[in-house]
């Protein structure tokens, strides 16, 4: 890797002199951002860009050069990599597109330079990407033009599966105060794909946060682990999430779409940072840039009283609570005021007070006295008042950094004067209230990460993908008693149960059972068994169990065959959850877990960990629901056993990972009351 | 209004030439924006600013001005308000704060000016306020200096319950490409409110959509009657939505909280935008610019893959769709390419095309060939290609004019590129992609209402508040039976019931209304039936009954006197929802709706008219809660009966208008199923 990111020698091929050439401005960019190693460059044609020549072949530069960058149609790109080879050249960034991201040929034509590339050992960037770019050494690789002037260094590392999006990115964290380190856009990600490079970067001394767009993940597996190993913070905007974008993920990067809400709970469950776009992407960045966050503990400050209440209102939506401040406080803010005109309440409206230096005074009173978790100053001027406003942006920036407490700093002004600002400060400077709180919210998260990390946790849980055998062969539904039995075998409780092939045999099972009694046709075909009469619920006596079984028995003589019944004890009324598995393409083993009955489905309430769960993540879980308060109790429910929970999707874990054949499980319903919880039901999916 | 907004002659008051004098900014405003009208400034000594003379007295200036601009300390604004009147100044704008919003004392000063005032039929701007900004007639109010650069003239005027936010959104808005006719900044709204102003706005001519702040509602009829008259769209910023905003509020512009989800029902129920925040209401404003988006196909440009994955993301949240392209446009598109390599999807990636004429084709061809409802162009872009960029923008901006088509223009690209764009193009620039889909979506959204509007709608359905009795006093929980009477008296459908006041009038009703039945304490105490043991359910005989009712009778013999049951025909099982109604201090009386049980608590999931309701805000109700399609059937439940609920709504709108001593109702719940609903409980509280 780092003969990629810090080649004392490149060549570029493609490159001519022509106006429509773009292989050219890779050398242009090189140049203007100053370079210092050997550099070539290798067209059809002898000729000169730059100031530098061309040359008219490979065999024309020295052997042994750290990294070659190609950018030619993409039919003489395996001929290329062979020749680099024969150069010895070993790290290839291959720009080109019309690879497997364009039809079924190029798809051909990647899996050939895959080939090549592995006999000699090469390693590949992209192909179809803008490439690398590494400002501690000058190196810009993207071939169309990009001006120093917009770039600001920083601590944020980007890697993108969109040429596009990472000079976006590049671009959005350049002018909101946080800067940027280094780039990779990583294309196709035919060889290297995004945990290779987020593997360097965490070792990497320049990169204090990697920052990704995705829009297929190649191994979450890996990608979990790398993020619960690092102590970096990773943020992931991760597109292609429903229906509608699946086709142009296939076409422009061939990825394959994922689960939207496994992602999700992956990553919550490993401490990265999902971003909902480009802006909210900034944010978090910014918000990594901030002095810790410790708690919930806010204070507004505003010049404007309904900046100041829009600020309160989403202080509330992100978890901030604003304490009341004490009348010392107050006093010691009012005695700076010109005239008595204002009451001071948190959010404070500063509003008459025109003397900026104020505001520095009030917010190093409130770091003082009051000692909040966290400060949002919001200003709100025009160009009169500019001069002021820069001094306090400066003060506000000293403040923090000598107290080490977070102040979000916001302000509204022209666009031109935000940009003025954030080139000048080394601080984030946020001009959006909404992104102020996102950036305090994320603080607080990533500190308590930080501090709150799992020490039970062993550092490679996750093993990667690639040691999980993918099964993709045929699948068949197991009914529920072999479910039930498999639930036993990892202690899992059910409720008591027995199989019944006769009538007779069923009433007299329920008489051993215990009454209420529930009868159920087993059965792999019929998955909703009360929609079809398959089902007989509430008997309260032997001779009610024989008519019912008689009947059931009859009716699906001839669908089910052999016919046999479920005769199964009733147990008492509690919350009826759901919990399952899944062999998931990306992710693996992934445990879920949501409100059983119609409302997991009507409002979408689930949650997803992946295997093998901590304790944490298990408790977790039953916190993430949006139906969570439940399980404290509501109404006539009293609170839920929620260990008894935890203990179940334990089990789920272990299940998953150790029964390899089991490629999906359920619970259903699972009931849980004061006192434990029941499986009531159960399937599995397996292998054929 | 007119005086106020288009005033032939001014006087301000509180002008010295001091530096921290703030009155005289006024001067210098109307000054830069070109005032032309007569102009005066009063003060406590003769001296100048901006060139003018300031006099000592109101006695010094003519009489019968326009317009007074008051800014002096709250204390003497009394006199200077009578003083007015008896100089035949008539409309008054008091920027001055120290009244309502700051203390009690404050509070009795506003009260005193608006006697004054309704004495000499005076009528007053704010009092705490910035005042009045209209850019048709180069009035310019404000105490702080506005610089005429930073400001763009257009059909956008603001309505703001604070000054602060009225100078961001004017800020925000011109650099959009929206622009703003007239401000006014209303603060403590002690005389003239936010529906007078709108009153106004409807009519004036340079206003084509009205933008308002507000902390707190006036007279919520009487703004939803003036909504729902115009044909001019109304956005809302509504802030201090949730408990943490209340204190601040209160001491800011003295505004009363409101009931967050009532607002969100009633905006929605007569066609106002409610912005979530400054950058919403932007992107709001920016997408009423839109020609009309008709329907929900849009087509995506971009010249980024990841931006258009992104997009497509987006615009499923956004609820549009993205159509497949025919053959004969790819190959349209694909003949000006100058290779091959990108398959074109929708989202289209133009990935590798840099000749931004061929854009502007591609965006031409599409509106041609296919006449998608809208068009999101995304654009991304650096320094160097500025200029074509620049000319892409304008020729975007031509070809929407052109067909009259809406094409969202996004770019991606620098701030001050940004800021360049819409200064020249007089077509909105969206600089997100989030922000472009709320645009599009926003002008689906008006568009369906213009066409859309409801022929069966009075024009003054809502009456003002005033007109309505709001009741202060003591109030009292009426029993279920005497609930049930009432929706039997509105046709609302009842399992049957009966009252019985021993155990053997019990089991006679019981076996008169037929099996099985419930029997309940009839209490206007006990809330939660279920939870005390008041209640019993699935008795099958008379026997049952009887038992029951002995036990029940007994055990609350001391706890209630007497103690009456109601015995009650049980009804097939169906979907629980819960139909109620109140009278909401800002909005009158207030239908509202959701699932019953547990649910509604759990989810948040209710929805809210405002009463009268037409048969579509019924129709509305049933499609706006999360779990609608649970009405739909889902599993074993068959759809509802919609009509059946719909007319409980109508006629719970009935029962709130028409019986006046009725504060609450409750329905829960009702039962519906495939052939009906039915009312199983309800409760009312009325006036004492």
């Amino acid at each position: 890797m780092k003969r990629i990111f810090y080649p004392a020698s490149i060549v570029v091929i493609g490159v001519s002199e022509k106006p429509d050439n773009l292989a050219k401005y890779i050398i242009g960019n090189l140049k203007a951002f100053g370079y210092r190693g050997e550099l070539y460059a290798v067209g059809r044609r002898e000729s000169e860009v730059f100031g530098m020549p061309i040359v008219a072949s490979l065999e024309d530069v020295p052997d042994s050069l750290d990294l070659a960058v190609i950018l030619t149609p993409a039919a003489i790109v395996p001929d290329l990599v062979n020749q680099c080879g024969q150069k010895g050249i070993f790290r290839i960034v291959i720009e080109s597109g019309g690879f497997s991201e364009f039809s079924e040929d190029g798809r051909k034509l990647e899996e050939q330079i895959l080939e090549i590339a592995k006999e000699w050992n090469i390693r590949i960037v992209g192909p179809n990407c803008i490439s690398v770019i590494n400002f501690e050494a000058g190196v810009c690789l993207p071939f169309g033009p990009i001006s120093p002037e917009i770039v600001k260094q920083g601590p944020a590392s980007i890697i993108s599966q969109s040429g596009g999006v990472s000079l976006t990115f590049l671009g959005m964290l350049s002018s909101a105060g946080v800067g940027v380190n280094k780039i990779v856009s990583i294309g196709n990600k035919a060889d290297l794909d995004e945990t290779d490079y987020i593997e360097y970067l965490i070792e990497d001394d320049g990169t204090e946060m990697i920052c990704l767009y995705l829009e297929g993940i190649s191994d979450g597996r890996r990608l979990l682990s790398l993020a619960e190993s690092t102590s970096k913070p990773i943020v992931i905007h991760k597109a292609n999430r429903g229906r509608a974008s699946h086709s142009v993920a296939f076409s422009h990067t061939a990825a394959l779409a994922d689960d939207d809400r496994i992602v999700d709970g992956a990553f919550r469950q490993t401490g990265i940072f999902r971003a909902q776009g480009f802006q909210d992407l900034t944010s978090i960045a910014q918000g990594l840039m901030l002095p810790p966050v410790r708690g919930k503990d806010l204070v507004i400050i505003s010049r404007s009283g309904g900046h100041a209440v829009t600020a309160a209102d989403s202080a509330e939506r992100f978890g901030f609570q604003l304490t009341p401040l004490p009348k010392s406080f107050l006093d010691a803010v009012n005695s700076y005021m010109r005239a008595d005109v204002i009451t001071l309440t948190n959010p404070m409206d500063l509003g008459l007070i025109f003397d900026f230096e104020l505001y520095a005074k009030v917010v190093e009173q409130c770091l003082g006295i009051l000692q909040p978790d966290a400060v949002l100053l919001i200003n709100t001027y025009g160009k009169p008042e500019e001069e002021g406003a820069m001094r306090l942006a400066q003060r506000v920036g000293e403040i923090s950094r000598e107290t080490n407490l977070p102040i979000a700093f916001c302000v509204y002004t022209e666009a031109t004067e935000i940009e003025v600002l954030q080139q000048m400060m080394g601080y984030p400077v946020f001009d959006d209230i909404d992104a102020a709180l996102r950036g305090l919210e994320t603080s607080r998260i990533w500190n308590r990460r930080r501090v709150g990390s799992d020490p039970q946790i062993s550092p490679d849980r996750f093993k990667s993908m690639k040691e999980l055998d993918q099964y993709q062969g045929d699948t068949r539904l197991q009914p529920s008693d072999w479910a039930l039995r498999m639930c036993e075998q990892y202690q899992i409780n059910c409720a008591a149960w027995e199989v019944a092939q006769d009538p007779e045999a069923a009433a007299s099972c329920a008489a051993g059972l215990g009454f209420p009694i529930a009868i159920k046709l087993l059965s792999s075909e019929i998955s909703h068994k009360s929609d079809v009469g398959a089902l007989a619920l509430n008997l309260m006596h032997a001779e009610d169990v024989r008519t019912q079984a008689e009947s059931m028995l009859g009716r699906f003589n001839e669908l089910v065959d052999p016919p046999t019944l479920l005769v199964q004890r009733m147990i008492p009324e509690g919350i009826e959850v759901f919990i399952g598995g899944v062999q998931d393409p990306t992710f693996g083993p992934v445990v879920t877990f949501g409100l059983g009955g119609v409302f997991v489905e009507v409002y979408d309430d689930v949650v997803f960990r992946v295997a093998p769960l901590s304790e944490k993540d298990a408790c977790d879980m039953l916190e993430e629901i949006k139906a969570s308060q439940l399980l404290d109790g509501v109404r006539w429910y009293g609170p839920a056993d929620r260990d008894s929970l935890t203990k179940v999707l334990l089990s789920m874990s272990r299940l998953l990972l150790e029964q390899h054949e089991v490629l999906e499980f359920d619970i259903n319903p699972l009931i849980v009351t004061s006192f434990g919880s029941v499986a009531v039901d159960a399937r599995a999916v397996v292998a054929a």
